[in-house]
């Protein structure tokens, strides 16, 4: 009778009184890798060695028990974590962080531009209300001069109520809307990225979902994999989490979407179908994340052309 | 008996029966921000001409009812309105709204660097530890490229946990990175500035303050009038009003200082002797305000010396 046993040192050979007989070691991390090139061969000398049981471990481990030896597998087993945190690192992590910086930018770029509005309203208070999208506010800002701005609000120098600020006053303002242009252009910039990873990683939910809402969806369901996993009506739910326990706390009535409301598909269905739209959606996305992971063909395109026949009968 | 009377259209003289006897019309807005001299006018020609009381206006405002001058009436009102509100516009707001820029940036580039620091992990996690500033650490990012860190980390490519991405996955870290270094570089421009206008508007504030403290100061006392009017114990507690009103409603410890805690006299001083240093501190710089209000002498480096030499002894 004799015994099998291999880890990060090599493959060994153990007879009934747990004495080594035979072994190969592994000098290099990737014979590791390949330990089963290394059993097959022993294993063809030894054709009678059976896996060690579990109960004759902890004396066949204390045959290792020497220093130079637990220096050696401790370097070994050090050089295999890392390498394994080295490929855990996925698209799912690129998806997941491009999105989570892109809401993040968002983010500051509403809270910039809000104070930017504040701040050159001292100079033209007219402009604000006249532009109401943040983005073609701070343009006109960054690119304009006071006075082309106030023909463009058919307004004379007279009338508007700004402050005659100082060329040095009015630069700043300037300053900041520039910088707000750079971080819309930053924004964009990842978006076409995000883009790039997903075509390789996810093509049917991003055709089915878009780039953004398909990362977010990618977010919440913390993987591709796990989103795969999950079933329809959990991906209806994704970012409705609070009210579906407040639901089920209080009694109170239960989502019909999360952040699937994002989807252009469901915001022009009328009201009172959007709650079967999202589950028709939410159907057809779980489709396609598993299409997705486990490397299927691409439907996304029919699955769409599906939705809107059905969204219009 | 006669009286007079001005408003926005002229200077009335009207007899007992209250018909207008005599005007001076004015046809300009700054006619009416020179009434006194057509009061003054109106006077020597009927010396016995007494100031409307208040019981007679309402029928002398009704003389005025009539279409073609109320329509005049009106729009002379608001010329004068929005002269109002642009004279309105002082050294104070402008330096209310560039400190509120300078948090708002401040805020912002710690967000950012907080999510580039976990995105750059999966590329080079032992990085993040190594560079504790975030401006340098964004720095690093932005300009050098994984060999160089490497180096400068003494770390061997093979020992690093980061995972080998593509240029495409880093260029867009390296793109984030840069924003953020333009971030730090426009605060900086807007400090340059607060310093300009605060040279200006409060030396002496500046002088014993500092820029960011001085401008913090100004923010939370509203403009440099009020805080000139405010008495050095409240300066002393402007910061800290939580734990003021705290205090007072649950006689918890009274605060020692608000803001004034980032002044280097303060931080420097002994903890026991800090609450004392504050008191001096805030005495000096409600003298300051007052003096910059008041266009008062430069004194600011005088205060600062004796205030160095108290703390001292």
């Amino acid at each position: 009778m004799k015994y099998l046993f291999t880890h990060l040192m090599g493959s060994f050979i153990f007879n009934e009184q747990l004495k080594r007989v035979d072994f190969i070691p592994f000098t290099q991390l990737e014979d590791y890798q390949h330990k089963n090139q290394a059993e097959e061969k022993l294993r063809r000398k030894h054709p009678e060695a059976q896996p060690l049981p579990q109960d004759k471990w902890m004396p066949v481990m204390q045959t290792f028990q020497d220093r130079t030896y637990f220096q050696e597998f401790y370097t070994k087993n050090c050089e295999l974590t890392k390498q394994g945190i080295k490929n855990s690192v996925s698209d799912d992590n690129l998806i997941t962080q491009t999105i989570a910086n892109i809401n993040e930018l968002d983010k500051v770029s509403n809270l910039l531009t809000k104070r930017l509005r504040e701040w050159y309203s001292l100079y033209l208070p007219e402009l604000s209300k006249e532009r109401s999208s943040h983005e073609q506010f701070v343009r006109s800002v960054a690119e304009k001069s006071k006075p082309e701005l106030l023909k463009e609000l058919h307004l004379m120098t007279t009338e508007s109520m700004g402050a005659p600020l100082s060329k040095n006053d009015v630069e700043e303002m300037q300053e900041l809307a520039l910088l707000i242009t750079k971080l819309y252009q930053v924004r964009q910039q990842h978006e076409v990225y995000l883009e790039k990873i997903m075509v390789r990683h996810c093509p049917n939910v991003l055709e089915l979902a878009g780039v953004t809402l398909g990362a977010k969806l990618m977010e919440l369901g913390k993987s591709l994999k796990h989103l795969a996993m999950l079933p329809a009506s959990t991906i209806q739910l994704l970012g409705a989490e609070k009210a579906l326990f407040r639901h089920i706390k209080t009694g109170a009535k239960s989502p019909k979407y999360g952040i699937l409301f994002q989807h252009p598909f469901i915001q022009n269905a009328r009201p009172a179908l959007r709650g079967k739209a999202a589950r028709m959606l939410a159907d057809k996305l779980s489709l396609c994340a598993r299409l997705d992971y486990f490397k299927g063909e691409f439907k996304a395109k029919e699955y769409k052309k599906e939705l809107e026949e059905k969204i219009n009968r």
